[in-house]
């Protein structure tokens, strides 16, 4: 790559990392009332299941607001299977369930084709998406715009941070709720700290091309999600899920020759993730943790501030993650605002 | 490895293989009346959702049964995310859900502690488990014994095809379900036939280190279950998923060094699978196909029948992927009976 074109790679990339917190206060500004109006609805009249639909980083929100809805409303929670019913026919008895569709761009083909269903079989449907002017935005009852602002960066990060703190306002509960006007200011501190300290894991991380991230309940979205970033920007193999999912079978695969990165701060999660760490560390894996310092990082500071509720973490534990993602990518020589083989848009059917 | 060494090496898990047509007549020899009787009450009495709570494995069997309930009852279907209630505390109100809880050895904490909450949120609780006096067996309101017999490979193959089974019995329609006595002897061709293409297969992939398996639907099961048995037994970095969500991001990291092995038989899904075969071709990747032939492999025979049902699909192909994955083991010097950080019961809480 030429000096000027490297000067130029991940400019986007990095732009929408380093916006995020101004988004967040977009967001509240504009759609505040409108989510605060949706969730008293909601606790008014509980629906019997909230059904989410999404794909890729959209779909790692949703296991956010998995565990935001259980834990906060009581209720069950389900991810929606999308090829059932566009590739089986299938036509689901969704009378008293709340669907959320979330999609940055509004337009993936099999997103619509569900709501559509899920209309037809007595759902009450709600949008969270980038585009309010997309297939998706008409499709459904109601739509919260997600005020991210154009995203031209392949790798999705501002759209997913938008979606998870339209999530927590929609789900969270009161006490938690309140704390998301303070925290774009969080944010800052958190982008600010992690810069340096992420340059020095991507120079560490510089030459593997395998990955593991873990995380418990809220965390295993981070880390899902940091390890579709670096997937998508720098072509590692980034396994990223639960920690208990992690035990019970790939955790096999980790050696010195795959590092763990975990997401691990103070909590209920807390012990496990010690546990995990330890576990890493007793078999010489390189371990590392994006938290809060409760649970003991190698390299890395503590980056989240203490005391955080859990539901709130996600929210900030990403942006280290974005960063890394962005940093990796160009150690590599490759643009992570274009990546091989994606485009902005992902249509399936 | 000394070579008396090397000669035990696999051996239970290639024994446990291959006696998988076996099991599944004894299961519906032993067990048919019962689960035909809970078909005909689930039938009779449709729960509001089916929940279905497993890990590891079992989690994949679960994958082909939320595709099973949506397509085949019309219902909506959960997987039940254990750390709500077990780190944070959730109670859900359950009444008229239908929870199946799946475990091979029904001694996972984390398991158990679900069932008894559900229970307690009003659900109707059924176990699948190999053992029918363990804890889970003991805190549910019925359960099917999956009679796979000892399974003393830590890599579950029997227990695996026994769940499905078991689910596909318990769920699918009538027409698919009185094609589940013959299957055995499917089966039995499908082992026969993939033997000598597995072991070339695995020669291939010796010196990889990471691979990507993909499906759409209820082949997005094999995909997962694939890539979890090449994880536990040859260390290599496998990511299992649905086609569709491999589009929307982590098909980036696949070039000329990652080799993507597909589930993709004649069916609905067809055109879709066929799609991506082609785009990674096009990308130089190193592409084999698992099926009956409908979408065109690079080396692999065709290994299931024409025109079975994609229902059943899950039963038969993952038979090739369990033999590749020990012979990747063997071929790499690894005893597929004894992976290294895994024990036969996970306990995660």
């Amino acid at each position: 790559m030429s000096a000027p074109a490297q000067r130029a790679c991940g400019r986007r990339m990095r732009r929408e990392i380093a916006e995020q917190p101004d988004r967040w206060q977009d967001l509240l500004a504009r759609e505040g009332d409108h989510l605060a109006h949706l969730h008293e609805e909601i606790r008014a009249h509980p629906p019997r299941l909230v059904l989410f639909v999404a794909r890729g980083t959209s779909d790692n929100a949703a296991v956010c607001a998995d565990y935001l809805v259980q834990t906060s409303l009581g209720l069950p929670s389900a991810s929606a299977s999308p090829s059932a019913v566009t590739m089986f026919g299938a036509r689901l008895d969704l009378r008293d369930v709340l669907l959320v569709a979330i999609s940055q761009s509004g337009e993936s083909p099999d997103i619509v084709s569900y709501v559509e269903m899920a209309r037809a079989g007595g759902a009450t449907t709600l949008a969270l998406t980038n585009a309010p002017g997309s297939a998706l935005a008409g499709a459904v009852h109601d739509v919260v715009d997600l005020h991210a602002g154009p995203e031209s960066a392949v790798a999705a990060t501002k759209s997913y941070t938008a979606e998870l703190l339209a999530l927590t306002a929609l789900i969270a509960p009161d006490d938690v709720r309140a704390q998301l006007d303070d925290l774009h200011s969080a944010a800052r501190d958190v982008l600010s700290a992690a810069g340096p300290a992420v340059v020095e894991l991507a120079g560490r991380y510089r030459y593997t091309t395998r990955v593991v991230t873990a995380g418990r309940a809220f965390s295993s979205a981070s880390a899902r999600e940091a390890a579709l970033k670096l997937m998508e920007t720098s072509y590692v193999s980034a396994h990223g899920m639960s920690a208990a999912d992690l035990l019970h079978g790939p955790i096999a695969l980790l050696d010195q020759s795959v590092p763990l990165l975990c997401f691990a701060s103070g909590g209920p999660d807390a012990n496990a993730m010690t546990e995990l760490v330890e576990l890493g560390r007793g078999q010489g894996v390189d371990v590392d943790v994006i938290g809060d310092g409760s649970v003991a990082s190698s390299t890395l500071p503590p980056l989240l501030p203490r005391g955080l509720a859990p539901q709130l973490r996600p929210l900030l534990e990403v942006l280290p993650a974005q960063l890394l993602a962005a940093e990796m990518a160009l150690a590599r020589g490759i643009d992570p605002d274009r990546p091989r083989g994606l485009s902005k848009v992902t249509r399936t059917y």
